[in-house]
């Protein structure tokens, strides 16, 4: 059986940021490599401060075999048990320092956010279902993929065409079924001083 | 004369991911109380660590005219000269902390930057351009707006209709006119190692 998730939206939003949600039920089909493509591209386009970009990512489909094993194993065992089943992972990366002058980069992992946003968007415009993590042990991933100073893996994420759910942990069916929710905008939406209206 | 950019992008990407970018000039117009509203919601459903939802908006619209103006003078004054014509403002903060435990987040600046990402997408597909903005004073506006500790004023967002570039002054023009342009994927996305393909 297949999750389907309602998202309680008060006003209408566009279908791409309605309809994305995190399963942990792929169905283990790879990306293509133009799929992957596509979804780097509107990385890409990603706004920053000072058009620094300072986002860099490893990626591998599921068809790379050996690079997509490599990439399983700095995750949490918790995330790492359905991650397995997803069409190619993803390792998003900052740089803290601004290139030209190496002064510190106070954007870079808000920054980083809006790239990634803008990939779990286009993914989902692709039918492409992406589940973001950050249980994973970050020196293991600096050591394995030589990741430099200056430079810091913040979390991972998994994209693939979302399956059935049946096969998963009791304790992950319960999270994959539980229903969407969020704060309503009263509480972080506020207008001329903090926490007002 | 209104400025058209194009988006020389390398892979097919999304309409409101390829045509989003960040003008200067904007046409007075103020954004309906259900733009902004739509807007916001669209960043309600990002995604976040834990579904924290570490984002908090001061937000006022150009027919608030004393919230609007009042949101004007943090701002620095290159910025201002132009934020001044947006259809709104609105200033993304992020918690710093989680709420349950009080550890830190580690996550806040990039989930904030999930969420912006969310916001200015949804303001595309409803099209309206959006212009973030580093450069604004952070203590003014942890004062004017009571923004408690534990809270970090981090970029704010000038929303509204694209205006006719004319009035702006001379070196804005010239960077309202410029080609877009980011780096190949080539230098920030890799496979197996960083820095590799």
């Amino acid at each position: 059986m297949m999750i389907t998730k309602d998202t309680p939206a008060h006003h209408p939003i566009h279908d791409i940021i309605k309809n994305r949600w995190s399963p942990r039920a792929f169905n283990k089909e790879s990306l293509t490599e133009l799929e992957l493509s596509q979804i780097m591209e509107a990385a890409r386009w990603a706004p920053s401060a000072m058009n620094e970009q300072p986002w860099r990512y490893i990626v591998a489909r599921r068809d790379q075999t050996e690079l997509f094993n490599m990439m399983l194993t700095p995750l949490a065992e918790g995330n790492s048990m359905w991650a397995k089943d997803a069409g190619a992972l993803v390792l998003a990366i900052s740089q803290q320092n601004y290139s030209g002058s190496g002064n510190p980069n106070r954007h870079a992992y808000h920054d980083l956010g809006l790239a990634n946003a803008h990939l779990i968007l286009q993914a989902e415009a692709l039918g492409i279902r992406s589940h973001q993590m950050g249980g994973f042990d970050a020196n293991k991933a600096r050591e394995l993929f030589e990741i430099p100073e200056g430079f810091e893996p913040l979390t991972y994420i998994a994209l693939g065409r979302q399956g059935t759910h049946d096969h998963l942990a009791d304790f992950l069916q319960e999270r994959e079924a539980a229903p969407r929710q969020r704060k309503p905008q009263s509480e972080f939406v506020f207008q001329g001083s903090f926490g007002k209206k």
